[in-house]
């Protein structure tokens, strides 16, 4: 099978690549574990070449997949368009029965740059479901979606049942993403997962156009020697995930049996409900107060009226009766971040 | 004041025409009436010399508005295509203040024809609104959505709160259109205002592909000494607007003040839930056995599964406190049809 990641020269997608190539097999529906010919890594930036090395790094020293070796997996890079509707039909043939849609424009950019959000979040994603409607082979495509599509007057814990109501471009844009994913997956075209994620934190690199880019930045920057700002008040809850099981909500996702998810195709995934005090706590506790005290409350209206529209935590049974696993705790999540360094 | 009607040789479309002719004025935020200057009336199907002639008609002999004399307002036909961004930037200027978007692919022809579907309701959609934003006039834009927003397992009662959940690419369609023009709103482009409409009965005419058309023929055809086939259940519980009532909720849904509706831009308008054993009862009353007895039950898996996917009622509590009417009951519906046959 080939499997094709969106957005691969992303945070996301640079991980999940190795996770792919180190495991070597996805699960198809009859629960039989197929073996990965082909990684293909789709981006409108080039992954650099170090980026690459690494990934076929981490493929090659991978330790005993259970299917086969990593290095026989091809690792293909192609950089584009994401609304290159010709590119995508020439790259989605009839060997990708696996897609990961990561690619997107972040919350804040999006907001900020209303016609570059509306053209790569929908027209990217449509671009893309038309690509593989056009395959032919029912691939299934795992589709990120997020906090962003909740807004409004929310409910203390946010359910399966809540409704959509997004108070940003971005979110907007991810609740059509949604929708539009979801009539594919009705009509037969794509076998589609939704996958709602928390805010990931901690990110690694340097801070992005998203609203919720502080939220790894307060917890990275003072590990780093660095001051962070954090833009929001102190008491505003957050939803968060780690990358490590961000990247395992993602293969998870793909491999659940269709039939597992029925006709709502979005799950809400597990995450820590967390105020930015509550991390500085847990930095405290894994840092020392030195560290946490790199932490600066500069409240900026623009990114806390984005970040408080969005639910503080939602009601995740649904996904953790699916198999899906949440992080322990935060201090176990920066622990990991800092091993990672 | 220009007001912009597309779908304007629709069925909704035609009688919007003539209403705005009749009335000559439309109120706007302050609560002053503002007489309207011309009327552009756009579609992809050229109105009929006679259909023009009926709208100039009915604004020559209207009986005193309360502003100025509707022969004064200038009628203005487009033909073409609502996707052609150049048109529509040609045509929405700085004195298109009021916009009804009533064109779309309904139904069951979005459903079989899902290209044509996508590409008129979502695309076509996004071209207006996109020419609204460029005219840089903050139009009022009033959308018309549709009960097949909803479905999947549905409350009894349907509320402002319940999910939007389309099982057809039509409701999909509408939903996205829901979505994109709250965020031309939100963003301060336009004035939107979203009115889900119930499925309108009695239309006049013929037959058309919108998986709801028998909800009108089981009464038209009959009355016309045809039969006519109810392709669902009889016991489906259906939710049912006059073409009267469905234009005056076009004019007050455009008349509401933008505060009136606050950041939920969607409203379910007022219905009446009837079963199609109901209405062939409101007919018996009405035209008698005889003419009841021309419908002919012959259940139709197609079209029975996405009625059965919309709800059969719901809370209207916030459209009645904004002052939307409902009709009375179905009888004087039927009569009120026959007296303009």
């Amino acid at each position: 099978m080939n499997v094709l990641i969106t957005g691969a020269a992303g945070f996301l997608g640079q991980r999940l690549a190795r996770a792919l190539l180190k495991r070597g097999h996805l699960q198809s529906s009859a629960g039989i574990a197929e073996p990965i010919d082909e990684l293909c890594l789709f981006d409108v930036n080039p992954p650099a070449a170090v980026e690459v090395d690494a990934v076929l790094d981490a493929g090659a020293n991978a330790s005993g997949p259970p299917q086969r070796q990593s290095t026989q997996i091809r690792v293909r890079t192609i950089t584009g368009d994401i609304r290159d509707d010709a590119l995508l039909r020439s790259v989605i043939d009839a060997r990708t029965t696996a897609v990961f849609h990561l690619s997107a424009i972040v919350s804040g950019t999006a907001e900020a740059d209303f016609d570059l959000g509306w053209s790569i979040n929908l027209d990217g994603s449509r671009a893309l479901l038309e690509a593989c409607r056009h395959s032919g082979v029912h691939a299934r495509v795992v589709f990120t979606s997020s906090v962003a599509v909740y807004g409004g007057k929310l409910p203390a814990l946010v359910t399966d049942h809540t409704p959509l109501n997004p108070q940003s471009s971005y979110g907007a844009q991810k609740a059509m993403g949604e929708l539009l994913l979801t009539d594919y997956n009705r009509k037969g075209f794509v076998d589609g997962r939704i996958l709602r994620l928390p805010t990931i934190s901690v990110r690694p690199g340097r801070p992005n156009g998203a609203a919720s880019s502080f939220a790894s930045g307060i917890i990275r920057e003072p590990l780093a020697g660095e001051p962070a700002q954090c833009p929001v008040d102190a008491q505003t809850p957050l939803w968060l995930l780690s990358p490590a099981r961000a990247i395992e909500a993602l293969v998870h996702g793909y491999e659940l049996p269709t039939e597992a998810i029925g006709i709502a195709r979005a799950i809400n995934l597990p995450g820590l409900s967390l105020t930015p005090a509550e991390m500085a706590q847990a930095l405290t506790r894994v840092a020392g107060t030195e560290v946490a005290a790199r932490i600066e409350w500069r409240p900026d209206e623009r990114v806390e009226r984005i970040v408080a529209s969005w639910p503080a935590a939602w009601d995740t049974s649904r996904a953790l009766t699916l198999g899906f696993k949440p992080d322990a705790d935060f201090d176990s999540v920066i622990q990991a971040y800092q091993s990672e360094m």
